[in-house]
């Protein structure tokens, strides 16, 4: 059975939980908190040398970093992964593009903001940057929306998954969804897949109710 | 045939021109100049909406983004790509490492300091921040090299040349390998691979030759 090393609030863990979750596959989850500098002890970073969660153990010793190349291991031969190779260059081209364009900007202003007390008043410089290059990036997203349903392949795959983690948490740091409805129809859709769990403790700061 | 639209002097283009050396693949290029806007024309953001480069037609009006989904397509069932699932994953680790760890930081610092004239002055406070990550992107690459001759799998593959491009152009902005004995021990070996090609209009501006 896979182990995860995992941070409840953290937006790239919760992208392998929701993977888990609809693909139901079990596993035995252990609760890594980043903030208490958990991820940072010798026997975690012999693990991970690089001091992140998620980390997956796939095999006693085994272990997978980086929540989309993860994700993109837990796909295989599933109903997440497109079938064909075009579909499959699609959905790492999203993969891609979320840990360059969204999480860096939209995951560091949920850090931040949402995680850190008093992050607001550390980050005054970066948050206009984070704010300008994170509305590029939903503006991107809202673009292939509009004439599609999902993002990759015509299906709903592991891109979708990706791309929900830190976009379902903008509304909880300053990014404002209203002028995104194909976004927001994206978000609902995603909700309704079959196996789909909320990320705990994310509802209660929404604007937007999650997984109804 | 493909037909690559790529920069010369852009990392990330780069790789995939490397890509298609090291596999024999034939290709047209079609050269687009980012800091005189050909990739922010109508034409060019009809293909990739993103209006970056790379950018692969892989079949008439099909369009690949994203250096690293490219790599991953083209190394589809060549040597370049590990056999096993979970090579595929590490590869894929250090993939999505380098877009989201070494890119944003070392690419940056090339595009202000080695392209852009005047950059320097322009992006005083960010600077900074891009050594200190990364120089700590370096030394997560240091760690593993001195024990792996390769990144990913025990063998040569896309997630080396994923790396390769900006981690090559280091000393061509700011960064001082010299502290790194075994990333420039890995450099030299990815150099001496059959079909290696290096980036036209590096060497000149380098303190350490390539590709000899």
């Amino acid at each position: 059975m896979y182990k995860l090393y995992s941070m409840q609030r953290s937006g790239n863990s919760y992208k392998v939980r929701l993977a888990l979750a609809v693909l139901a596959m079990p596993y035995r989850r252990v609760e890594v908190d980043i903030l208490r500098g958990e991820s940072r002890t010798p026997d975690f970073l012999a693990r991970n040398p690089s001091g992140q969660v998620p980390l997956l153990e796939v095999e006693d010793g085994r272990y997978i970093a980086e929540s989309n190349a993860i994700l993109w291991y837990l796909a295989n031969d599933t109903v997440l992964r497109p079938d064909t190779r075009l579909g499959r260059a699609e959905a790492l081209q999203w993969m891609f593009f979320e840990q360059h364009a969204l999480e860096p900007n939209i995951g560091a202003a949920y850090f931040w903001l949402a995680l850190v007390r008093g992050g607001r008043d550390l980050q005054t410089h970066a948050l206009e940057d984070w704010m300008e290059r994170g509305y590029a990036a939903l503006r991107v997203m809202e673009n292939h929306l509009k004439a599609h349903d999902y993002f990759a392949a015509g299906q709903f795959s592991v891109a979708d998954i990706a791309l929900y983690a830190y976009t379902h948490l903008a509304d909880t740091c300053d990014f404002d969804l209203a002028a995104f409805p194909a976004i927001r129809g994206w978000l609902a859709r995603v909700e309704r897949r079959p196996g789909f769990v909320p990320m705990e403790g994310r509802a209660e700061s929404a604007g937007r109710k999650i997984g109804v």
